[in-house]
């Protein structure tokens, strides 16, 4: 139903955003999720120029945004983003005993977040 | 219904996770999450020694570990474990900075993760 | 914004309904969800004809069903659902230690199916 | 990119772990999860210690238990746990006819859990 | 595992059900989504009367009701319930231009609804 | 620990904001979203500009795009967001009579989502 756009058959708007993509990353091509979102232009380039500033080292680092993008899309269940973010962190500088415990903390975190919501836990006044 | 178990009221058993909790984090008390979570003093033990385990420092420091608990926890929509996890992670340095920051990163995670589900985008032969 | 409907205010549709709950569960009145979803008759007969076929007993006795009841409110982290869910488990049966294992299972299930996602695992060929 | 570790391969700590599944399941093999989760030894080892706990008989029994997390792991969209537990429930003596009432109250669960929320519905007196 | 019920196997009672949603929908056969859940009849039968009965046209055209179906089924990360309400969306008129604002509203509602969470805001009293 | 940012307090560049969303949505005042999401200036603003191009009038009217957008909120479980959009839906247009409707579909679409997750049922040919 929904097919990707390559850069060849892409709108000047489209590829304007591809061409930024391609030299901020400094990659040779987009992924796949931008060619998929591309059939909608406008939505295309708003998130686009939101994940450039989002994702721009700030008080983080690249790598620590990537791990916690990753953290995120496993606790929603998004293959592609789990595959995407996982690639990007690793290129960041994620190493594989870092990527063991990203899942781990993830899993507990899963855990107590249903056992605290299940005992219905009220906040401790120290947090406020 | 669930009442929190407090150390004067702990048996042993309860009071020992208590003592190593304490002591481990060097704090006066433990939280209401171990004291709700005391009723069941077998879960207790487990998750005191999982979460000890995992938390430590490793590959990763102790604060991105609690940024990723935190960006976790929002996911699940889970007001303790935001609050209890922010005050972790501010405790462990997280400034009011990279606090915006993680809450950034969280947000466009979870839309992009629908995005990429909504236009059901197939993983790119370069992230395997 | 939304009121609850007592049954002096009711429309003899929604008295029916209310009647009926009441007889089979033998309640002198009905849990504040009758009472709110009372503001759509269509679905407030709906859902508790649905409600009643499902939880009546049958391969499965109805201190199982609450118990399965429970375990997916708590993880879609609806607290009146855990609440109300909660008491009808314990009308049925549920021990204080009952209570406790459901909740471990459901905290460890919540851990596992993260980390089955975030390992991509493929379905062992034995299962199917 | 993440790849199964078979007992051949295994180091003597990872050997540890399939051996006691191996014996406590009386199986010949572990699953995919286990194989997995074995290029981080020790959430390997915390993670089978944490489900042969809680998964032991106690004041439920397995059979109460696999459905428990057959439930949960269908309202997280969990694909391969959903397979793995439905298979151990029918090992454990689920039938078809209890397998489709499982699925009938995590259907109806998850209706009224959103229902609930949707109307904001306050918790009940009676059930505190 | 489960297999699908076609209708020159099917049981009086499940012909039944397959006949009124070729009627009623004026369709040749039916989905997938029914000849699985055909196994268990009663939930069959009961799940189509009530999606009969809700996705009538109402104060809410077919259009409306099926782009809500679509927003809800990516949120939960169901790819049939995806491609299927895509399809059933499209069929009641909705244009390629329409489905992308669909989506847009679907990823903006989920970054947003993570951010009120994450920063915990109290709900303003003029909503009331 | 989070607090709302009055205009009387605020800096320019979140006034900026500000004045633009009163303009734009005719208000005297703007909700405590902004006013908590202003505590972050470059989010405030990303936030309120994607917002705005996203709940413009177009090829779906503000009604059906308030209405989406209170049917993810539920399924999400954000309490905040089901207020706020219930409020702006209603002012879009919203009766009570498609209030119940649109809470009646997104309560069974999140049983359905689940009966085709736990019964693994392929997309059929048709839909693509």
């Amino acid at each position: 139903m929904t097919t990707p756009i390559e850069y060849a058959d892409a709108s000047p708007q489209v590829r304007a955003v591809y061409d930024d993509i391609k030299k901020t990353r400094n990659v040779a091509d987009v992924n796949n999720f931008w060619k998929y979102l591309a059939r909608d232009p406008a939505t295309l380039k708003r998130t686009w120029e939101s994940v450039k500033e989002i994702m721009a080292p700030g008080a983080l680092d690249p790598l620590v945004k990537e791990m916690i993008y990753l953290a995120v899309s496993v606790t929603n269940g998004c293959p592609y983003c789990i595959a995407s973010h996982t690639f990007a962190a690793r290129k960041a500088g994620m190493t594989e005993a870092m990527h063991c415990e990203v899942m781990a903390v993830v899993g507990m975190a899963n855990e107590t977040n249903r056992l605290v919501t299940a005992y219905r836990v009220p906040v401790d006044p120290a947090f406020e």
